[in-house]
């Protein structure tokens, strides 16, 4: 019997009865693709999960539409990480988008998804699609005044990714961005990671002048709960009404009409953390 | 090292590791006090986590609250099962409670959670509360129109709770209830349980005339997803604006004015299995 072991924390392990898994070594990192009972096929990066065929939908639609939503005609979309491809799968549903640049550092995760995760990463050969493999902090530093939408699509805040989350980086972010521009990311789990959670939003808040954050049920991320944020300086994100029109045209399983009226409502002591 | 493993499927554990572990054997269950590094001291039945010092706000809150304030005046409360006192003790903090009922099969519960959970349980001898060491089941039969909310505060559908998830069971609730009355209960992760989830809420659907399904994030249940079900004859609990004056003034730390106004917005998937 396989089972996988993610530890979360020191302190706390999800463990994952698998049928099957494979190992492949990229520069970068240890990618296993597992085949589960629970949660299908997994992406596992340097041991922590990042996605599964069950659950993918919940944290792509939830990062990636409140940002493009809020936006009022994103054409020009930016993705930096996320090389399964389930975010730039989720942005071309936006009948806007002319344009998706995906930066990934690690050429090694979209052969792997490819070949394993076609769900997913079946819209990264589209022709709207250009995939850039290079270092997403780097790459940045040529685009000014670029983009609608730049959603950072990351692994935790440890080792390559870590700076994704720093200061500098969310400047790098606006600087590319046009002035009505919006940023979404992933802030990992207030509960589990209430460190690396109040550090992303209040670096953000240095930069940004309008920041929102919300919140998804991931069940296979730490503790379930899950933190993304947005952030615009021209855009309210906030306050501002997501279209229900554009919204409802949106194949989604997870993201609806409903839940957009209520997005930044967060629990009491999630709120109280930021 | 200590290590706890709870198994939330046949392929799916959490592990949680102790600096100690005390096992108790009642008449009805094994009960595991563990004291955790990540979510301090544990209460474990049969070898399934009910509740955590660290996220027990959470659960026994969003129980609570939502029904209670629904209600527009909450005199006499029921609640069954809950034995550590968290439900009791957020019953409490409405001033319009009267009188508090806790129906409770296993006595040691109560004990243990006197003895090792001080905080959860300190609200078990107020004088409103009065203790009743019987099965929920058979202590219904006796009631009738007398509760103005009645709250299910179970363990799983297994063994000896399996009963408070069926059809007949909500039946008595319903006769014990008084006309405007109102029934909460936790219904299970509609991730992980998804036939447990399902056929609670549509057990309920069968009795009640109103029903409302709503969700929390709870680290420690399986997924993380958790949901709860309102309902009720005479209150129509998904449209009833719940009164800000009230839920101000309780002292929360997960619910809030903010939430109410979307607790029934489910995401989609949730949405389209009831």
């Amino acid at each position: 019997m396989i089972w996988f072991t993610e530890y979360q924390t020191e302190n706390v392990a999800l463990n994952i009865r698998a049928k099957e898994v494979k190992r492949i070594k990229s520069k970068y990192q240890e990618i296993i693709v597992l085949d589960s009972y629970e949660f299908g096929k997994m992406l596992v990066l340097d041991g922590l999960i990042q996605t599964t065929e069950k659950d993918e939908f919940i944290y792509h639609e939830m990062l990636s539409h409140p940002a493009m939503l809020l936006h009022p005609e994103p054409k020009k979309v930016l993705v930096i990480g996320g090389g399964d491809g389930g975010t730039v799968r989720e942005v071309l549903k936006h009948p806007s988008v002319e344009q998706v640049h995906l930066c990934e550092i690690d050429e090694e995760v979209i052969i792997v998804s490819e070949k394993y995760f076609p769900s997913i990463s079946e819209k990264l050969r589209d022709p709207k699609v250009k995939i850039f493999i290079e270092d997403g902090n780097a790459f940045l530093d040529e685009k000014e005044n670029y983009y609608d939408v730049i959603i950072l699509d990351s692994s935790d805040p440890v080792g390559a990714s870590e700076i994704l989350f720093q200061e500098n980086f969310y400047k790098k972010v606006k600087k590319s961005l046009k002035e009505n521009g919006i940023l979404a990311a992933q802030t990992e789990s207030p509960i589990l990671q209430e460190e690396h959670f109040k550090n992303a939003v209040s670096n953000i808040k240095k930069v940004f002048r309008n920041v929102g954050v919300y919140l998804a049920f991931i069940p296979t991320y730490p503790s379930g709960m899950w933190s993304f944020t947005v952030a615009s300086d021209l855009i309210d994100v906030k306050n501002k009404k997501i279209d229900e029109e554009r919204i409802n045209k949106l194949k989604t399983k997870y993201f609806s009409d409903k839940l957009s009226h209520c997005l930044f409502s967060l629990p009491k002591f999630v709120e109280e953390m930021i």
